[in-house]
């Protein structure tokens, strides 16, 4: 039974990784910290969690953390993870993290992005970047995984089988997402405030969105080259998932069935990545651990659609599959 | 042309206001004030207006409003608003208030409710009850229209047949209401953020909602004596709109055909309450100033059911047609 | 292993049943039927099983289903389950209905509400009502469970309490509830399009609705004497959930507390019924097999409040629930 | 006073004409027509209409037609419309046409796309495409309108600008749509069967989607050139509204800031396009007539994004802009 410690369970990750761990079979919760401020019974914080979690959202104290935890879902806020990551892991857990602290590797990218300066760097050297599909080997042996965005994990399994084989352009690449309003997070606003995102649907961060430099990292190093992104993010009415919709160049014509059985070798065995013969549904994969993906060619354009759960693939089932994978259980283990 | 000034502009039923006025023949805009730090172009203020209202949105100055409005509505918070009113009867204006400041006759209800002393029971005696309805003629004359609450516009259309009728007892009156959440303001808060409200549905201020008093003091004012209400409201996941839910004793048999007759022959002539042979829907009203009400009877107890937009006949609209009926306009104008 | 075969597999509770089934620990689907028109692969009918479930949803053979299952979730409507239950009981399974073909006692009400004479009475005697916090006894030996309706199992949980300790006047009950969208079924139709529905809620079924009859047998089973309920559905814009507010006559004065205290004894030990100390959401339970409620008095009445998932303790969740009860498994398994 | 006919008047563009005409002050409702199933009071068709409208919807009777409207709203769908638009010129009346019967000039490319034979390519010939802030000279004199589709309205108004001045690469296009669910019309179907389409996004019509070619012609035309366009829709969860975001290459480095002042210039003077300096919102627009664009340059590429209502600027707000401009009367009338 892996330990489970949850830092940051007070918000929308933290709940959802507590309501996997609590129907997951290999793992247990045994710790759960906040904020001061957010403190209090599970069942208090979380109305969804009476009857189901009898446990107090504490303070984090790293005396009572030693030997009561193998595994940390750390769900801190981008800067201020790196704060505590080192801690942890001197605390001997293995750490998934989900904020963007550890994906950066080039440090000056992350400093512009979040206008802070990185404090961990040492850590970051080590960290692997947890998209299983991709890196399944790299994470197998990690202690620190870093836990990849929501937007990247859908347009990055979107576009993979094309970047592995060096079809397309290289700086091509649009990426057209919606979110689900989750994404923005618990804390009240007044974009996000119900009569103002009932019934609306705009675009947002236009050229400055922090997971852009994320997509071009990890497509880069998929393509083994410089790849160029230009990712448009947008909001809609609803609490959960993801669509994105990327447009790419082909190199060379394509015909859209090589596509399709190209995506179908490439996730061969995969058991989260669905490749569909139609377009994919955010209802479909919404509290699911799947990511579904049409890919086809329209006008000289390939077009690769995928659809996620923002808080499950996009989050935190995500950190659970890599947790599942560091302590060498079954991959799916509790999130089938 | 009546001048009209809207005092708390910045808010939803600011802007409703805004919109209605913008398309009222007989009305012009001539002055919108708001808190000093919801100011500026009524264009920035609220997306919507965009190429419609060319005006500014500024703080509430005495002397420039006299003098360039006939009329005020005052879409100021509960206990704010009686701070203004005194100053905007004095600059001559007939003042449509949409808090509650000046709907309660008792004094010690409102100070218990809304916990605080009543600072003008000079003008509260004046005030005539802004429900077009049932109080036309004392609205005509009136320099103080107290616009009612939503949730009693829709509760007290839905019986005042039956109370004026004397049909039915009077303690036994049940209001169970349904409002769209536009009806919590534009404030964000954690329960109308749009990940918790959205799919959501939950019940409040049970036994303590400030509406009660305000229904039991107007029905009790058609009944011609005390009227008790249990009213329990609920919040659901869409914009506009409150259903409403009445059951009630009646003192004798009485048939869903007489009930129905009474109500066609109340409310005939009334151009905004329209009579349905079967259950109102909320998105047939929605953006409306109609009332819609079907009354049955159900194993022995008579069910009225009402649907209202909870923004337009709960508050802007029907301050508007209090406007038209205190200017001698047709009452309808603007409000088709 | 409990072998499961789910008969009517193509509709929401048919959904709901093979992906709770797919995690449960304990059980495994053995036979998925439908309608010829609706069966194909369990991926195509439902794109969110695509990599979940590689069975073939086929229409019903009775010759292949024997020796293949051990318990059918039956899942077909009213009316037509009579015709197959008699046949899947001779075929040795333990019998869940999700219908309400064998949950009304008195055939004559049956016959009258449903409209259609009953063709298997036999089994009707013996059939237990499947609401295990009522009736855990009878379902342990039952061959044949009758699952609750959603309607019932929200009111009736949120007043067992009362009708046992005979605290209420049985002809005062008053049930106001209101079901998310799913509730409808899979079958598209006009009122519940969505461009009809969405921003949309209404009443209907006034008076006439087949879950009353059966919450007042229910009802009355429990206090032991005739009980008459003034049921009143409403459908609101959300997928899942049905909040019930109701509201009944106490014989003599009783405290909140007290209420509060007697509800928790009554449901001590209940893993799937939580007592609140506020008013239930249903975004709480949305997904979740449990119900919450809270109970307290107004006005000299007692309100009470409860929220399930329709889908869920509603339906599928409670018809496994059942399940477990049946085989002796433990009673949450596969719903925590 | 205009008198108005509206042929099809059973469907969402129908009502929405309906009401739209009730405020307008220079048009009034003269004959409502539609097929004999779906004719009746119009209060009855639509619950709205409650009150508001005191006619009968029934079958079209040309007889009664002639001498009884000025203008005939002509809601019909696709292929059907070609039947009666004929006779409604011959009628006498002015045809604003909803359908695409009319729209696209050559005749191969409706045949193909629409799949069956055009019958009546004599007033295709004459027939004008009826977006004002492109085609208003040609509009003035028309007999026959053909009103665009709601989503070349949202995308030619995002791009007619570089179009016109030659700055972008014309073979470079992409329109990327969402749609709120009311585009689908009144039909039920799964898909937009609420439960199905709540909470859900979904791309559909991959490469195939008819208001493909219709944005290549009248680009082409604003070009002077062939224009070559990837356009993708999807549908969203709410009612009302299309967000646009438009890709393209321009041929020479641009800045923000000339683009925006460009887009100004272009649309300076129009009641109906609003530049915006940031990113529109569909809810901003949703009801209304209006056009939000914001452009930018993101990454070497130009984005720009447009919002507008489907059911109104996308269809019966510019039908009315357009029959304002054929009468002669001011064209915001009834619309602001």
């Amino acid at each position: 039974m892996i330990r489970v410690a949850i830092i940051g369970a007070s918000g929308y990750t933290g709940v959802e990784s507590i309501e996997i761990i609590l129907r997951h079979p290999g793992a247990e919760l045994t710790y759960l910290t906040a904020l001061e401020s957010e403190c209090g019974h599970a069942e208090d914080v979380f109305g969804r969690l009476k009857g189901r979690c009898d446990m107090q959202i504490e303070p984090l104290d790293f005396d009572k953390l030693t030997g009561l935890a193998d595994a940390a879902l750390c769900c801190l806020p981008h800067k201020v993870s790196m704060g505590f990551v080192p801690k942890l892991l001197d605390a001997g857990l293995k750490v998934i993290d989900f904020s963007a602290d550890y994906r950066l590797k080039d440090i000056s990218v992350y400093e512009k992005f979040y206008d802070v300066k990185h404090t961990d760097t040492a850590n970051l050297e080590n960290a692997v970047y947890g998209l299983p599909e991709l890196f399944r080997e790299q994470i197998k042996g990690a202690d620190l995984i870093a836990n990849p965005g929501c937007y990247p994990t859908g347009a990055i399994l979107a576009i993979a089988p094309l970047l592995k084989e060096g079809l397309i352009e290289t700086d091509s690449i649009i990426v057209n997402a919606v979110t689900g309003a989750s994404g923005a997070g618990k804390n009240p606003s007044s974009k996000f405030h119900f009569p103002n995102m009932n019934e609306n649907l705009f675009a947002y961060g236009v050229g400055s969105h922090r997971h852009m430099p994320e997509m071009e990292q990890i497509a880069g190093e998929i393509a083994g080259s410089k790849v160029r992104i230009l990712f448009q993010p947008h909001a809609g009415p609803f609490d959960r998932g993801i669509l994105s919709t990327v447009y790419c160049q082909p190199k060379e014509k394509v015909a859209s069935e090589q596509l399709s059985q190209l995506y179908q070798n490439f996730y061969a065995g995969e058991a989260f990545v669905q490749i569909c013969s139609n377009t994919p549904a955010v209802k479909d994969v919404a509290g699911t651990n799947y990511c579904h993906i049409f890919v086809t060619c329209v006008k000289g354009k390939i077009v690769s659609f995928s659809a996620i759960d923002n808080l499950v693939k996009g989050a935190s089932g995500q950190a659970i599959q890599n947790m599942n994978i560091v302590f060498g259980l079954e991959e799916t283990l509790g999130l089938k």
